[in-house]
């Protein structure tokens, strides 16, 4: 099953996606029972939401070992092999949905580029879970596009504006519930044309390795999102538009834009 | 007036807290309109939650000189002056009410420290803000622990379990919504005793710098918090009680308890 959010009358509601028909939900599939109402509208033309906003948003840096040697290659100090699977975490501010323009902000110069992942979506609350509860704890699958502006990422002490920025966290477009994530493909286009393509699960640390590990000390709850991370950066420019395609869960695809106004 | 949030029949609501009495609300008085309800219950022995549950939940760093300097001391390696505001993060599931048990987990050894933290509660939807829109955004102010295992803090890559493990966010106990938090004293004790106190205003940026600089980036919402840093650190035993006072605003209380079973 796929899992949309959407505006209806300017309201955010669930809804199932079948057959190009979006079904209204009449609650979150994430939380209790939720059933189809009356509702449906057809897919083609509709804005989608992020699928989910999160309690709490994880996310995982260096997890393909190609990223690191080129995180390495630019002379990142932290870029070395984690030992271990530690999360961090984005803000729910950045998050813009499917169709919905990457506004690069005008005080950004050098290096502003995408990074497509997988995305988990939590569906149960876990403490101390097991390999097995880790894997059975997901609601579904999504994907994300890591949007980074990397001259900021290395002039500031956190990640505040160099990843966390209005609209540089595109999420989408939907939720798939029947994938499995590390069996499949990740494509990065711009403009149509293939920049980076790598096998989604090729991680060091893997979706449960990180829930084991994250749940000896912290309950994770239904809806939160973690990012897995990114085996290629691709260089983004206003006025093109970048996909993120993993298969079997679909294509997250947004323009990106100029952002008018100088701040500083 | 004081907000809180308390436990009404497992279900949370918000309350005002006057002479005494939890009255109910409706509603959020952070997003709309909220009016009391006929629901008014005694605060004595009443459970209070953490009186809001951010969207984004923002915190400072090294905001303070003396906690730099004995950061410094320490000799932590990012324990310079900070050159301009720029916010950190904390998430959710760390969060417990006032009166609530400080978890320290099994595995923490060496020091395991509070930081009390005055932390402005947001009430309007910002970017791009002026000083005084800032001024004119917060909704009120509440008291944050900032509780940190530094062994973990020092180890780990990022803040995950050393800041965010569960119960190592106490936030609390209510919203005041009429106090100048430049103007106020900021005192730590434990059990009773005095381990620190220091003038909440001397801040190396304050709340409004925050919010100014932050919102030429990134749209802050109602019900996000921003914790503002701490002058000194206090050590934590399990058994003991660490109070956390901010004259205008209240105290925040919670024991400290150690963690059964083992980890790893």
């Amino acid at each position: 099953m796929r899992y949309a959010r959407i505006s209806l009358g300017g309201r955010p509601v669930f809804a199932e996606i079948a057959d190009g028909i979006a079904h209204v939900l009449d609650g979150s599939p994430l939380h209790g029972r939720s059933k189809r109402t009356a509702d449906r509208v057809p897919l083609e033309g509709l804005d989608l939401l992020p699928p989910v906003i999160p309690g709490v948003f994880y996310a995982v840096g260096l997890n393909y070992r190609d990223h690191i040697d080129h995180a390495k290659a630019m002379g990142y100090a932290v870029a070395k092999l984690p030992e271990r699977p530690e999360v961090g975490y984005r803000a729910n501010n950045a998050l813009t949905g499917h169709n919905s323009p990457i506004m690069r902000p005008a005080g950004v110069t050098g290096r502003f580029e995408a990074e497509g992942e997988v995305v988990a979506v939590i569906g149960r609350t876990l403490r101390n879970a097991t390999r097995a509860e880790a894997q059975e704890s997901i609601f579904g699958w999504t994907i994300g596009n890591d949007v980074s502006a990397r001259e900021w990422q290395n002039a500031d002490r956190t990640f505040w504006r160099s990843k966390n920025s209005d609209t540089f966290k595109p999420m989408g477009p939907w939720i798939e519930t029947d994938v499995d994530p590390l069996a499949q493909t990740t494509t990065v286009r711009v403009d149509g044309q293939v920049r980076a393509r790598f096998a989604t699960g090729a991680m060091v640390f893997d979706p449960y390795d990180y829930i084991v590990e994250t749940t000896k000390y912290i309950t994770m709850h239904p809806g939160d999102v973690l990012w897995m991370g990114a085996d290629s950066t691709v260089q983004l420019e206003p006025g093109s538009t970048v996909d993120i395609e993993i298969t079997g869960i679909g294509v997250l695809s947004n323009p990106v834009q100029a952002e008018r106004h100088p701040h500083e």
